[in-house]
């Protein structure tokens, strides 16, 4: 998580526009694939410089390229130089800290936003960057890591029959965003499942172990807001698009991710409510288990502590205490120790201590 | 209350407009009513097959075909082929986690909403999702489960006085979601109930079982809130509309349903501010009982110990304790006692503790 | 104040429009009194039916109904009926759960707030629905109880000086919204009162029954906001109105209870702010207090048992403790004692506990 | 303070527009002054009645009467009928309870607004109401008090060299507005360092008397803010208005003002900000005293009771107590007492409670 | 920080226009460095008068003047006169304690922003308050301080291959802008460790003092979002303008820098929320110590009192007490001793306090 907050310090008093990958580095080789297809026609084939790309540049069908590991500046430089992208957007592709967003340049568009995915068994998320740009017949697409987050895109362009292949890359641009956003369903479900568990062990044994969590939980959801809640001014910009290569009848299924983004989004936000109930919950229930460890001290001292002071009087040396004469003097105390324990009790009781 | 935060998972990576249900499955059976009235006419009959629904298409009478139970999801799909409901419609009518919404599309408006419905005694909520299609002669509602939920709409339709019978499928529409949202006041009633016990509970006791209810309530609340503001822009929406299957005067009794939500709203925010001022009584009304604690232990601590340390002294065996000798030893020293634990007694009674 | 949190549940399944008087019933009766006035003529008269009202439609002057109690619906409904008002309106009059709001219908406007008085000594506030219906010549008032509300606007109309008797209905509305709304001032000058009572005792002695005024007042300004608020939008609402019943002369004094709505508003929220502050002043001042238990406490025992310690050495039945027979044995422990003793005080002083 | 929460109770029941003073009377008498000056000339001359001003309105200078006290409401009432001034607008001079707004009428604005001066040197805030007349020649000022609040005004234009002199009564608004708002900018001041000392002292020595200036200085700023925000709108109001009395030259400065008064609530918001940390603080600077007390009560008891108990033992007086005969007894217990307690205080060492 | 919550009361009474300079004094000696450049052509020198300035007016290329230290107000006063620039700017650039703002006025643009700079090692931020008055081919740059702050910005001039050469003003302004916003990154990677570390520090041992750091990164970043958040609305202000001293293709950089002040403003929101919630932790953590405190001392206390009172029994004096004569009195009282204390040790176990 430290990453995500980290910032591009080192970037300063360079000139805008130049291209250094600002962001952890998680792959040193950067892997190209170009898929490409229409819809009676689909390749897919490993691509080792931009160059072999261009020759579809003329084509009439659907091509698309997943640059996976932005470690290589070259790569983007050259599909900059090669498709015309301005400086600034290239810059924001190689810099892993961009906050979702829409740009509509003349000729294409460009789509930043964060894919989460869960990432062990305690409730941790994984980021990462996805950049696309989507111009009339090119779909770029650049991820920070060579992992399976598009394969199931990449499944249903395989099988012929689906609309995607007869429609253009507005389509397969909602196709890869529709992915990316139901990743986080998921993460929602875990998401419950840990509050869940961690609502019972708060409720029954309030530990300080519980409390970090509480507090994990919560730094985790504030980070996940910051990077879900711009996706969805990001798609509200896409339905307000004028722009040539989004189709009329793509804004019905645009307008459906809309809609699963602000379910997303709603649900962090029962979430975090719920959440923050948990921590005043927490200490309501240390106060609560304090107030019954007191009650037990203050009725074992109470009753005692009187007690071992009448045994105390009796253990003073005055040569004159005509009750350690007496012969029901032993039996007599013992009875004032019953008494007054008992009253103490019944005391103690009657408060709804013991 | 676990299948309202569940995410359809399940469905990650398969093409949109598939259909398939996600959610509980609550039956197994799915069951289809037709009504079809108009003013003179009025029938109702339960149907088999979606077929026979449609001889219904080309007649002047209004069509009402109710379906429950979402299991399959063939009768959801020949609805769509035969009146041309777009995919994804289909596809949100299956999937019951969705969030309430309008959809104005070219020949029908989709709504989709939820019903509340109280659980059992304790405050706890049912949901159930509930899905319009309104046609210009047709209404189809599509229920999770099969239970009399609309029963009072079919009531007011069989009697044949009513404004309902001699208008159009806008005004069974609104009919149909003044019954869901007037629902919603029974809850508030029993809301409130349950909350003026509780706060009696926490000022006169406050346990850690009042603590879970104020829980339990407050994520049922949020829960509810969730659920229920969204029918505001719903409204919103249906009142901006310009569709023509909306009879100008049928808005005025859309904003009397509207007037309602915005009344369950409020209701629910007042008794979301009640209910957080009742986490702060409580933590409040714990420190006062511990308070009390304290001061029962320090007054008996506090007078007993002193006392007990002049037994002591008296207990000590040193030879020459010329105290001891003395005749008015013994008395004298039961006079101190006396003396120290009335002083100690008044100190205490001043500061109010005893 | 239960009252005003219940809901009209009862009302379910009816058709929309059916009149039943919905809330508590506070008066069997139904009083009408008329009042007919124009520049230079007023009457003011008890009326038996609405027919007796009928013939003043055809005169010059302005004509105010004013109806108490809503017992009896069959008044409202002859009312409607003869005055061609919406059947939703006439539901509304009679439903005494009223979210204030204005309606503007072609031929007359709508409106219904609440009024609020002050109950008793305590901090308790009545509510009161009132409701106009304001035609071109004529003004229906229904309010719920027979009481002096409206009192101050009748005395100005006798007064046959004031612009009040030359002017239309319009005015006639913002005298009786005016004297409404201005009531609330009265409230606003018992609330300071009562939170300056109540903010000395808690700062003074922070009880378990403060802890609960609080808890009344806050639930009581809850409910006054969510009663109040509505009224600036309503206003608003006649502000922005054009209608052809307001006069635009009007609009200034419209403006004019705007501005007090406004600071009413300002002043509960300053309330409001002041109290939430209040809670966490009370709980400062328990955990105040509780340390200063605890420090009489600490001290006590802390300087107390070491001293039983050493008391108890020399009780103790050795035979061989060379101290005890020493001749300034007993002189000598005492010495230790005080030595101690004053240690320990020195300790606790220095540390600002006594 | 009391004051400026009171409402105009007493007002009730009378006729909008009547005149009657409401708030509180600083000054039986009123005071008027009179300042007339154009470029080349400027007089100042205390006035006895309203008609000594009528002379001047045929003047082409600018006329500038200031009027001190609202005791007397006929001067109100004269200037009223004289200058052609509404009567709601005369009615809300003389009602010192205003919240500060904007009213452009044809031939005038009316600005009402609250000077805030610092009281003593206690952190407490002087209110004064002062409402603005401005027509095209004619500029009339109402203050509650006789102060030198506005008297850099005044010295100003007695200075013939600056632009004042030479503009319109527009800019004479403008300096008397940039006057009032920049003395908060000494309340800012002032609120900084008690904030700064209460600090100190919250985190030293967090006593109830520092709790109760937190809620004090609360109190003032919640007052303040209610009387400074609606300024914001005020000069917002002026700034759009099309009014012909201000020249367009005039809006940079206006403008200028709006950004001080922008930055004064900014800093308000701080300060609010800080303010609601420190009670945070109190709390767990409370909370952390305890706990020292607490320790220091544990250690001690810990140590000592067990000691006790040990030297209890041998006080009993058993006829067959083998230890009593040891020679090496008395020295011994010594030995367990030391190794006892030095066990103890390690072990608390451990835990680092001291 | 204290200077930055000052406030300009020393300038009130003054004519507006007046050039005073208010805040603190850093540096009494005035630097001004020229800076001529244009594709083939850069110099750089020093300036001593204002005048030198002038001979660059009728130059085709662009020329920057910086502004070092502020205390010679009569330098501003002629660059205003020569300038022509509006006396209420000339007197914004020498109050330092302006909120960051764009003024757009007819021949130049006026931009106050403050740069903030890390200051220590602890958590604190410097601030400096940059001006810029942009016109056609001039732009200056008024700065409280003499420090490298611009330098990366004058490095990428002397570098005459970069695009900054070739375009006007508008595009360096646009590079201040953006290497004073950059700058905010250095800043939140240090908080963002300092919070790392206070994190650790308020889980493991929640001291004051980690209270105190709270409470002061809580201050630092209430001044830090009041002194960007505005920069958000200047960049807007600059994106909307039409003034036509911006080229249209300086927009895109613009709106760069504007996306960089949202992702420092939503990081700034992160961590605040964060620390809010370790002010919560850390009154948690407080009470779960105390807990433990509480358990460890009622565990001795409730078993070592006991113990003592039955020692004290049998340490009674009274003549006939038959166990002390009992042959197994002494061991039999040992094992009572033993049972009771291992009985409460259970006891306490079961209860899960030891």
């Amino acid at each position: 998580m430290s990453t995500s907050l980290k910032y591009p310090s080192e970037k300063q008093g360079l000139d805008p526009g130049s291209l250094v990958h600002v962001g952890d580095v998680h792959h040193s080789v950067t892997r190209i694939t170009l898929v490409d297809y229409s819809k009676d026609h689909y390749e897919e084939n490993p691509v080792d410089s931009v160059e072999e790309i261009l020759e579809y540049r003329n084509k009439a069908s659907i091509t698309w390229v997943i640059v996976e590991g932005l470690a290589d500046w070259t790569i983007i430089e050259s599909i900059g130089k090669y498709f015309n992208i301005h400086p600034l957007v290239l810059e924001d592709i190689l810099n892993t800290h961009q906050r979702p967003k829409l740009e509509e340049h003349e000729d294409y568009l460009y789509v930043v936003l964060k894919s989460l995915m869960p990432d062990n068994d305690h409730f941790s998320v994984a980021y990462e960057q996805v950049s696309l740009l989507v111009l009339k017949n090119f779909i770029f697409t650049f991820k920070e890591k060579s992992d399976p987050l598009l394969s199931p895109v990449l499944k249903r362009l395989q099988n012929s029959r689906g609309r995607i292949r007869s429609t253009g890359t507005d389509y397969l641009m909602y196709s890869i965003l529709d992915t990316i956003v139901d990743l986080n369903f998921d993460i929602m479900d875990q998401l419950e499942e840990t509050m869940t568990l961690l609502e019972d062990e708060i409720f029954s044994n309030p530990t300080p172990a519980a409390l970090e969590k509480i507090h994990d939980i919560k730094r985790e959801m504030v980070l996940m807001r910051r990077y879900i809640s711009p996706i969805r001014d990001l798609l509200g910009g896409l339905l307000r698009s004028e722009s040539e290569i989004i189709d009329e009848h793509t804004y019905i299924y645009l307008r459906d991710v809309h809609d699963h983004v602000l379910r997303i989004i709603e649900s962090l936000e029962t979430h975090r409510d719920i959440l923050s109930g948990l921590i005043e919950i927490y200490q309501s229930s240390i106060s609560t288990k304090m107030n019954e460890v007191m009650k037990v001290l203050t009725v074992f001292a109470s009753i005692f502590i009187p007690l071992t002071f009448i045994a105390g009087i009796y253990g003073m040396n005055f040569e004159t205490m005509p009750e350690l004469k007496w012969a029901w003097g032993y039996p007599g105390i013992w009875l004032v120790f019953i008494a007054t324990a008992a009253g103490l009790l019944l005391y103690f009781k009657r408060k709804g201590w013991s």
